[in-house]
């Protein structure tokens, strides 16, 4: 007999990154990184667990959590086979209860705590397989990743079929790709030199050490002055040498005319991408951004769902789509926005960083490179090096490469004793902060 | 001194609706309306109180109340005099937390719950003002009324001396339309007739009684089944005649492709327009339909906030602007949204129903009447014959005219015996309902 998911537990977990400015940008000058985490109870011999958190950086991660306990009945009293043999139907159960959905609908709140323990049933269904994410997905035929998808509103611009097709031409190549990828890591590049609260002596060690320690990519935030901006610029490029790419990074800080004017003054410099130029939702926006000036565009850490993704592709308003492991709802929407990125030939190039957001993010990637687009050319997964000890699986960044998980599930799960010292408000970072407020 | 704001009560209202089918569609088949019921406590002589509220259809408004709840530092403690006295900049405030920004930006539960906050301090500022909200801003000068928008993202389309000019336009006449408005009140359409949920029979008595009451425009719920949504079109059509407008709805069903086959079969009927025919982020899709076939689009109770309005009008991708008094951030986002309507030359037709909809929603028509638009030409307010028995200042329509508030505030408030029954999940009504399960 299968076992049961006896339970959900959801516990809020927070940082107090804010106090170093790690994390810094123009429109987040004081983030607290924080998980609503998740985790599925079982009562299988062995203890199993599932795994799965969403990020946020403070205030409202309660919020979140909260949300996702309003989902535990979807997920609670079933056998673990009836959930992980059927991925497909949980994520669309999840993303479309029908009073829930008018909070959304598929966006904010209620989609990130759907994505969240879509991601810990995938946590759960990898640990029965006795295999990482990543090689759980790219062990499964391309019909059965087609079925992981919901197609409602995305066949104007992909349909099953053409799904099916994309994942076909890739299926030759899948054990050249997972050698190569056991051999070389999959690419990385680095964030850790440019929080915009660093001064310019941290943010030049820093740069340097980044190409010392191998990485061909750094990027630095920006948006908030100008003449700063350019006086970093310049100091990174002088540190880094002309052969690095310098990507830029604006958090959403400008509108259209601004963004043009911004980046054609640093242009000189030659910046890589500009990312977040505007408002996540402005597909029209970043076109015309796009088109009015030289640097390549890239978004996505904010996009809400796998509908707006279909139209920054079909506007041709990207040149780089970044997918976020915990802000769609979870493995299988991101399946879809690999699958559009491949149909219309646009790299992906996640983001990460966060709480957490390395570890889960890099399985989607190399399931990317083993079976979905094939290839890795032009494409990165961003790397910061914050909070990864917290992991009991952490990402191994060596030589400015990924080395593929091999422990089963979704590495996903954050150290006992660190819940239970950054629980928010109880756990004792906080109430050594928090004092008489509490 | 002027007094202050003590305390933010939230409170979770829940109607059991979904027993009667009222307000059933296509997606949503089982609303129980429900209210995030927000009240700004003062210790103003007299007992001052702001009231707001965001709608939801029941599960989910628990989260909604704790966002707003979550919200309520911006606000306590405040003096009445510095929050009404520039409620421009409590609405920055509200929906740019640097930290709670993170789970939108800008849409979803964190935007709802500002909205909700942000409507309950306007409530607040037009009883102090002794004039309904309407009215009070009907009274600003372009220039007071420009500045409470915000123009962030918006300014490749509406920039705030375009905003101005706009306004400054439409001054002349304001005292003439506010006669007209108070002689004739606004024009009103209804959606009681056409529930999915509804027995034929039921449709064609609701709809001649609509035309009996003197409504021109009647709305019917579409998307199930096509064989019925032609019967139900077909037999709407001979109940109300060939000059009854009849708008249908589709709460966001089809694809692109679906939706125009679809409409393409229903168009022999004459529908009025098609609302929301597809996704409501989805820009490229309203457009394709719109191109696609013969009957006009119309969407907005789910668009997220004014950056997708600005698109869906840059896009030419509606006909009809339906903006929801509780979804975005309130009163001066709808500002923004009627501004960008007027600058484009679409008629705002607003989506209302629900619970208080109607109530809040009839005084931002009427304000864009008086000096936004300046017009009432092919508008009309969606009017459901639905749970205002439960509010102190109900909406008023007669012969299919919403007749214009004249109690200071925003007719928000709910009657405190409606509140006592109705709380979730302890109040009287739902104590019965749950029995055992609490």
């Amino acid at each position: 007999m299968s076992p049961t998911i006896t339970g959900v537990e959801v516990i809020d977990v927070r940082f107090p990154t804010s106090e170093k400015l790690d994390g810094s940008d123009a429109m987040n000058p004081d983030p607290d990184y924080s998980a609503a985490y998740v985790v599925l109870r079982t009562d299988a011999p062995g203890g199993l667990e599932g795994h799965g958190l969403c990020f946020t950086i403070g205030r409202g991660n309660d919020v979140v959590a909260a949300t996702i306990r309003s989902l535990r009945p979807y997920v609670e009293g079933r056998t673990v086979s009836s959930v992980t043999g059927d991925l497909g139907s949980l994520y669309r159960e999840l993303t479309h209860d029908s009073q829930l959905r008018w909070l959304g609908p598929e966006k904010g709140v209620v989609h990130m705590a759907a994505g969240a323990l879509v991601n810990a049933t995938w946590d759960l269904a990898a640990k029965e397989a006795g295999k990482p994410v990543w090689e759980l997905l790219a062990s499964m035929t391309p019909e059965e990743i087609a079925d992981l998808v919901d197609y409602r509103y995305l066949t104007d611009a992909l349909t099953r079929d053409e799904a099916v097709e994309i994942l076909r031409a890739a299926e030759p190549g899948r054990a050249e790709r997972t050698a190569r990828l056991r051999e070389q890591g999959y690419p990385a590049y680095t964030t850790s030199p440019g929080w915009l609260g660093y001064s310019d002596d941290k943010l030049v060690g820093l740069a340097k050490e980044a190409v010392a320690a191998g990485f061909t990519q750094i990027k630095l935030k920006v948006g908030g002055s100008l003449d700063d901006d350019i006086r970093r610029m310049r100091l990174a490029r002088e540190a880094v040498g002309p052969d690095v790419r310098i990507a830029v990074d604006a958090n959403q800080r400008w509108d259209v005319d601004t963004a043009i004017a911004w980046m054609t003054a640093l242009a000189p410099h030659e910046p890589y991408w500009i990312e977040e130029p505007t408002s996540p939702d402005d597909i029209l926006a970043h076109a015309a951004i796009r088109a009015g000036q030289p640097v390549k565009v890239a978004t996505g850490e904010h996009v809400a769902n796998r509908v707006v993704f279909k139209q920054l592709l079909q506007a041709e308003a990207v040149d780089f789509v970044q997918i976020d492991a915990a802000r769609v709802a979870g493995v299988n929407e991101n399946i879809a926005i690999l699958l559009l990125a491949a149909k219309f030939g646009v790299p992906v190039c996640p983001h990460a960083g966060g709480v957490g957001l390395c570890e889960l993010v890099q399985h989607l990637s190399m399931f990317d490179y083993v079976a979905v687009s094939g290839s890795w050319d032009g494409r990165a997964i961003e790397y910061v090096d914050h909070l990864h000890e917290h992991f009991t699986d952490p990402v191994v960044v060596e030589n400015a490469r990924y080395r593929p998980p091999s422990a089963p599930g979704f590495s996903a799960a954050i150290r006992p004793e660190s819940v239970a010292a950054h629980r928010y408000p109880e756990g004792p970072v906080w109430r050594a902060r928090l004092g008489g407020d509490q």
